[in-house]
């Protein structure tokens, strides 16, 4: 049975994971999770981001389910790069997921589309590009300052991550890979991609394909978001355009996301996009509909896709049965999704 | 008097420019304008794209206009690359102004946000970051490839566009600058961005700031747009804001720019930001708005606020009389805004 460990975190991140684990085990009963304090008041207390000891056991399990970290006391940064960005890069957490729909039920800022009219997923890169960290800075404080960052690629980490598009996208009705990157500017890097696109397509005749420079895809995931079904793009550039993607289905409130080792080599981590919300933290009315569907996407991972499909549709009846504006109160979210999974 | 280069280029360029020049005459009498024939063409006729002595030649004009350049049949980045940033990078424009203005009279995407509620404008760097061009490639074509991209920031650069990002906010009514970055992993150029920005501030005492992460700030452009007054941000993240910011405000078909060397120790250039568009070219169909808006940032910029003005009412006239969805004329638009600007 699988084993998973729960990092709840910081402000509204243990309330909402609570209830995606309490959908996980009315899905899968028998399922074990383990809690682990990683996030402000650990550091707080101890100095400690993310020990060595607890990184070897959180090794050990099947997957992590993640709330939030960060709050307004921790200098920023220092959670983001020591526990999230160090997960994705030490667990080789190379598939970051994320993807976009615009639920019936709700609606999103753009006037003229539907529900049901953006459902897209992008793929972004997880281990390399400027994450990297490579980079310095010269002269600080001095008028002649200069600060560089290295956004590193190789052959090996751009082909497995757009392996992975283009095999997800032959599991999808439409089909289709779009490759974002800037290669008219960023020719050394865009080069790569762009070559290693090309190479992989050919392995995917069923799949058709599209090159969209990140600026033209910003812009379109805005006036026409639609047209996408798989978007693959690098580290940087995932970032920008998952949070537009958010932003066009109606906020990061209800964004699910993977980082995901697809070998299981090491364990996935999967969290909500939106952060520790330490305004509503501890009033138990936090929507938990974006941890939920990241347990959905976790469910998947595991090899439980019909279990995954059940969440989704818990989640998507819960959506549409709601009333706009109307309050919540977490945990009952949690009680009717648990129900209605089962 | 002023003299301008004019640089129609490809597509439409030439169609849209020509409205541009007709409209600085009416407000500039015996301005002085000269024709450069770069681009596509050109490119073809001589293999040149951008030749030394026509770039010494534009070097003695107080400013130059663009159309636009691009043409399927030159290999992608030919051009951008040997004529549009090699201007900017060598004619040190390190201001990329854009403005972003929801006209009374169009529409943009978002449903709930009205005509007159969105007028920011973008600051964005324009000779540093990873257009710099630094980067390279090893073991291409193998399973072993690396490529590489730098960012390249220097306090000299990063310090005088946010000088003139905070200069430009206290002659508007909000005073409010909104520095864009990524500090939270780019700490090296996001460390030397963001104590730039806190030694510049204490220079402009009556602007307000603010700091977003630029995933953040491209969820916001969507979902708050209203927010923004002046954003700074560097090459890249400009690239990319600029373009969400022109398609929350009805595409970039009305999106104007300018690459200001604020000293005018260089000519500034100043082009819409539309593309060739050459499946409409040599219709006379073709919008002329955005070059014209343009030529207003150009005319502000030569020190003539006052036709600069009388130029933008002009548009705004022009947008609020038109029917949504009627086809226009290129060169009639032209003749009122002309005729309406004098
Ligand atoms: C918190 C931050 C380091 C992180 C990122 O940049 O990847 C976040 O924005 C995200 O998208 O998960
Ligand atoms: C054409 C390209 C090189 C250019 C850029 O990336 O700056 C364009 O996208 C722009 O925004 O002016």
């Amino acid at each position: 049975m699988a084993r998973i460990a729960v990092v709840g975190g910081d402000g509204i991140g243990p309330e909402v994971t609570a209830q995606a684990v309490k959908v996980i085990q009315a899905v899968l009963p028998g399922v074990e999770t383990v809690d682990y304090d990683l996030g402000a008041a650990r550091y707080h207390r101890t100095g400690e981001v993310f020990p060595e000891a607890v990184k070897s056991e959180l090794a050990g399990f099947d997957a992590i389910l993640l709330g939030a970290v960060g709050d307004p006391s921790v200098p920023p940064g220092v959670l983001e790069r020591g526990l999230l960005l160090k997960m994705r890069f030490d667990f080789d957490q190379y598939v970051n997921l994320r993807p976009s729909k615009l639920w019936p039920g709700t609606s999103g800022p753009l006037g003229a589309v539907k529900p049901g009219e953006i459902d897209f997923v992008v793929v972004r890169e997880g281990t390399e590009g400027l994450y990297a960290g490579a980079g310095g800075v010269l002269h600080r404080d001095t008028p002649a300052e200069v600060a560089t960052e290295e956004s590193l690629n190789t052959r090996h980490g751009v082909e497995r991550v757009i392996r992975d598009a283009f095999a997800r996208a032959q599991r999808r009705e439409r089909r289709k890979v779009t490759l974002v990157h800037k290669t008219n500017v960023l020719t050394h890097a865009g080069g790569l991609w762009a070559r290693t696109f090309e190479a992989v397509k050919a392995d995917f005749p069923d799949v058709t394909t599209e090159y969209q420079h990140v600026d033209a895809a910003a812009m379109f995931m805005v006036t026409a978001p639609s047209r996408y079904d798989v978007v693959v793009t690098d580290n940087l550039f995932g970032d920008i355009l998952t949070d537009i993607a958010a932003a066009v289905t109606g906020g990061i409130g209800l964004a699910a996301s993977g980082c995901i080792n697809p070998e299981r080599r090491f364990p996935s981590m999967f969290e909500p996009v939106h952060g520790s919300a330490p305004d509503i933290a501890g009033k138990g009315v936090a929507d938990p509909v974006a941890a939920v569907l990241s347990a959905s996407l976790l469910l998947d991972h595991l090899g439980h896709p019909d279990e995954a499909a059940r969440v989704t549709e818990a989640v998507a009846g819960e959506l549409a049965a709601r009333t706009p504006g109307a309050p919540l109160r977490t945990a009952d979210v949690g009680d009717r999704l648990a129900a209605a999974a089962s």
